[in-house]
């Protein structure tokens, strides 16, 4: 056997059903791929920062770059965090990656050891599982409780902390998504203040991925991490990707605000990570510093994608409440709906089976509940135009109403 | 303690003086960086290969790629190795990577348990050591032989292997580069084939790291470790940092050009670690595939670029010659000298203390040999052009001379 024992917990729910969609094409179907939340499919990239880009490169700007990122661009989000959130920390605490999944496998590496735990919350992105068991780690997982809308099960929290204390586990870090991806929950204020206490108190890092912080809606208000976590370690995960609307530049970044000895250590460890990898591609960083700083473009472009988005995501929820066969909760962030399927009503023995038929059979791909720890769900990607997710909906309802029992 | 044990083994020599400069430049030194083997620095980056970037970029193409990378790409890299080295292989067998150190970061990570060996040759590129090592990997270091004009010590290496295998080590792969960092040797074919050989019959993955193989000169001939290879399980690593002059795309390949048993399950397994990333920048995959294609513009990029190289090199290799207190080897591929000081005749402690005082008091940017697995020597990048290599090199050897005993 060549290959090592922690390989096996490689692999991507979201992508799975690739390559079955890649030879119906070949075959000449034509696939309505809502699997990939990736905005500029349907929003093209602002030509601002496309611009920057070009501009960049006809400047020469393709040699490698500080390998904890352009100061250019670390002093844009340090800014952006002061203005928008009144969160200060210096260029230092930020390191820019290729992607938030970099600064995951950074992360990991430089915080797990063999059989450490940490928590997450279910349903969950689906890659911070693999990304922590690939070096060693195990996940404890709480819960969003659909039944409240899916926000946190604070309750549920303190239970598994207190169990995973009392097995004598090591827990390294407590990760929450905000707004989260695959529900939409923006968690309120006081949620997350409750979340980062609970943290403090088991002195657990704090970790919050906000790569859809802008992307909030149906009247629900962001908070980011920073604003309830002062005084305790803290790590900030963010992009380019979804707020400016750049999934294929790979520009994300890691930020460590706090100046205690724990933030200290992580932030000069992820900083030589990153020299291990010598630079993130140095035009795209110049494009993302100016998609950040040129605000006045940035507000016009987003908030119009948020309006988009908003009409989008009530649209497809609204559709799927017609349909009797499953339920669903309409999300106030992200751009993502899980609609649970009533199995005990439906022929399928379980959502992957759901999933790999509708795309076999009606040629819409969607991703498998249980690949974000939601079997009978499953997650759709609202970015499509009104006329995209009408046929695709209809398509997916008339599937339920064919396969009733 | 917060970090990972493993998290010890993450660091990068080349770039651990950059605080030191980075202070000294702002007090308002001018420093010469020689420490980073970056060719656009100096040679911008071909007008067709920016040109195609931009209409990428001006086309929209601005979404996630296929995790693999882009078919373009993959097809043009396939068509690379078909027409200059005979090699054949499919898409399916490509990989796209953020550079070389991701696709080691999977490779590493897919292929070795806590304390498996990796065989790596001395001197070696420094980052293969902690990105096998972050991974729970040891090494198992061969020689390169300076005697021998810094050619593989082949008997060297089977009396490295004998012992290893009587010790009961278990050991996943060996590692070549061809051309080498940090010495400029280009391995004949009969020396890679005495190596492809070896590790066949110690049932050794053979890995070689091929980033330099259009960057050769005085007369030397590259062979692609799939020209000797062949019917044995192999890896190829490249990108188009080098050849094709654009570190800062961050656009790296594996190919496994078999399809024996172990290549399939590891081709496999490489397409799931691509996933767990998503995708690699795609308007650079784009600029990258029209880089390789359009040959007729690369062959006269590459052999301008070479020819300059090849003079910078010579000349550098010529004015070390006429120090006394070190020694050199003429480099015949990339673009590094690897100069060996002559400690015993110097008032330095050891090559570290060289480079940090060289660079404080001189504000020459080396690298110390002691990072490449080579004490007592340095390294030095010889891209720049020759008024700026005579600066440096006079700075170096006035430095050596005001040092001696």
């Amino acid at each position: 056997m060549i290959l090592s024992k922690r390989s096996k917990y490689a692999s991507n729910p979201i992508e799975e059903e690739d390559k079955v969609a890649e030879e119906l094409t070949r075959k000449g179907a034509k696939i309505i791929p809502l699997n990939r939340g990736d905005p500029p499919v349907y929003f093209p990239t602002p030509k601002y920062i496309i611009d920057a880009y070009v501009k960049a490169l006809r400047e020469g700007k393709t040699t490698y770059s500080r390998a904890e990122g352009l100061h250019t661009l670390a002093g844009a989000i340090v800014k952006r965090y002061k203005s928008m959130y009144g969160i200060e920390f210096d260029e230092e605490s930020v390191i820019v990656t290729q992607g938030v999944s970099e600064a995951l496998s950074f992360l990991n590496s430089a915080l797990i050891n063999e059989n450490e735990t940490a928590v997450l919350f279910k349903p969950y992105y689906p890659l911070y599982v693999p990304l922590l068991m690939t070096y060693g780690g195990r996940a404890i997982l709480a819960d969003y409780n659909e039944e409240d809308n899916w926000s946190i099960d604070i309750e549920g929290l303190k239970r598994k902390l207190a169990e995973a204390h009392s097995k004598g586990k090591r827990i390294k870090y407590l990760l929450i998504t905000n707004p989260n991806n695959p529900t939409g929950t923006v968690l309120g204020k006081k949620t997350l203040q409750e979340v980062a206490d609970i943290a403090n108190d088991s002195s657990l890092l704090l970790i919050s991925d906000e790569i859809y912080d802008e992307i909030v809606y149906n009247g629900a208000k962001f908070t980011s991490i920073g604003e309830v976590a002062k005084g305790q370690p803290y790590v900030i995960l963010n992009g380019a990707s979804k707020d400016f609307d750049s999934t294929g530049f790979r520009i994300g970044f890691v930020a460590v605000p706090e100046e205690d000895k724990i933030s200290m250590e992580l932030k000069q460890k992820l900083a030589d990570y990153a020299k291990m990898r010598l630079s993130v591609n140095l035009p795209a960083q110049y494009a993302v510093a100016e998609a950040i700083s040129n605000t006045k473009e940035h507000k016009k472009a987003i908030s119009k994608m948020v309006r988009e988005i908003e009409k989008r995501a009530n649209y497809a929820a609204k559709k799927f409440s017609e349909n009797p066969l499953l339920t669903v909760t309409r999300p106030n962030g992200a751009f993502y709906l899980l609609p649970k399927l009533d199995m005990k009503a439906l022929k399928f023995k379980n959502d992957a089976e759901f999933v790999d038929r509708l795309l076999r059979e009606e040629f819409v791909q969607l991703t498998r509940g249980s690949g974000f720890g939601a079997p009978s769900h499953f997650r759709i990607v609202a970015l499509p135009p009104k006329d995209i997710l009408d046929y695709a909906i209809d398509k997916i309802n008339d599937f339920c109403a064919k396969n009733a029992k």
